[in-house]
């Protein structure tokens, strides 16, 4: 497995491999990540990682900071995988100081995580463009658990004629259901007893639409209810929305999906179920 | 030569060519565009022009409507030089209904043209971004003639890390000096003649520059001066800048530009000259 830090010595490795299935990561690599690099590994003749946290999608008193990193058990766990290259480039490098490009999304952007994090998906969107045209992938990987981020990607990756086919992985979950997340460490013990009910809160929801409710305004009541009975009282949004556009739906498709947002004391986490049976 | 006409189409007769030179254009083409397909000819293995009026460059009130159009004529010129393909997109597939993605540039484009034109640098940018991940060239040609859209086009290539390598390539003049341009069909006959008081203003800058003067003020008052004796009253702008930035200078540098904009009753007209000699 080699390391590229410069954007130059990417490029240059880049060019020996064929098919690259690509997987961008921040890094602190969990079973979530290591899914998305099985998949890559299984459909492309090579893989390239990066490990990046991109201060560019991160808000003024948001995480960047303190966001957690394990570089060297991260290079670990992608060796043993069998990945070919791990791009781990230099902040000054990605932005240099003259650098004053954006690329930015409407529609699905703007709700939910849009509204929550302004600024949030032009980071992401840009800092993904930037990527895609450095390594220039065939295939790139994403995590379901980022449901809006997902549709924010194959939305732009179309607008602009990106030739990447993006796919979206299954959310990873541990035994009890919570989503595999980086920032799940930053929760304290009763915080982390409490977490799986953001599943349960979705389940409940898909549970009730599968039995033939349809009103978004049941469905989304079904889980605050079910966050509050589990004791979380603090909801950043629980939604039903259509998967493409991000936007609210009543009454509720086969495609809806339920996204939730929890703020948590030292972490703020996300996940969503599709209502439909998978 | 042939031409597609879907963006599936043009990627599949792409992937058949070896390094391409593209030369992006709003057709109606003159020398000045004959002279970027010569040079993409010569240093390449195949060249696909596209001729596409780009709605999202035009403001409200702009000239998107009636601007020239000759696309017969312009594809007997391009068979003639020996182009490899003409890309004609339908803004239906360029731009269709649900497409919410722009790729904004900040400095280098804010100024003059982005200031008097609000919105064309982000057309600009998206549509040559979309087009240059359809065609994926190798080099891509654009002409002297549009100074700011060369350094901003350089510019967000360089912030994207976009994989194609810009060639800038001078200004091609009618015999009276006038700097060809698609629009210059639309100046009456009165205002034809006047025409090439805009070189000559640039070029008076210029002498003034290599005779030593190095004050801003009064190498844009040299310009404006000439303008006026040759009874061109309305200037949009008349600028020294730095050619990168496109920020002003004072005392003005090797690098500076003069530029500017004159509108005429029909058609507004842009040109510009590097004060040191070429």
């Amino acid at each position: 497995m080699e390391q590229c830090i410069t954007i130059e010595s990417l490029r240059h490795a880049r060019n020996t491999l064929g098919n690259v299935g690509f997987v961008p990561t921040m890094g602190f690599l969990h079973e979530g990540h290591l899914s998305l690099v099985r998949r890559a590994k299984a459909e492309n003749d090579a893989v390239i990682v990066s490990i990046f946290v991109n201060p560019a999608q991160f808000g003024p008193g948001e995480d960047f900071e303190t966001y957690p990193r394990s570089l060297e058990q991260d290079m670990a766990l992608l060796a043993k995988e069998g990945v070919d290259i791990v791009f781990t480039p230099k902040a000054g490098d990605i932005y240099p100081q003259n650098y004053v490009t954006e690329v930015s999304v409407k529609g699905v952007a703007t709700q939910l995580e849009g509204a929550s994090r302004p600024g949030h998906f032009t980071g992401v969107a840009t800092i993904v463009t930037k990527l895609f045209n450095i390594v220039q992938p065939q295939k790139a990987y994403f995590g379901q658990k980022d449901a809006q981020q997902c549709a924010v990607i194959k939305r732009f990756v179309a607008d602009l004629n990106i030739p990447v086919t993006i796919i979206t992985v299954p959310t990873w979950r541990e035994k009890d259901g919570l989503a595999s997340s980086s920032r799940n460490v930053r929760l304290n013990p009763e915080e982390r007893e409490k977490a799986p009910a953001l599943y349960k809160a979705l389940q409940r929801a898909q549970s009730l639409f599968q039995k033939g409710e349809r009103d978004r305004n049941v469905l989304e009541k079904a889980i605050r209810d079910t966050l509050k009975q589990n004791n979380i009282e603090k909801i950043d949004y629980a939604k039903i929305v259509d998967p493409l556009t991000f936007q609210e739906v009543n009454p509720v498709s086969e495609s809806g999906i339920a996204l939730l947002a929890v703020p948590f004391s030292q972490a703020r986490l996300i996940d969503n179920l599709p209502l439909a049976l998978e």
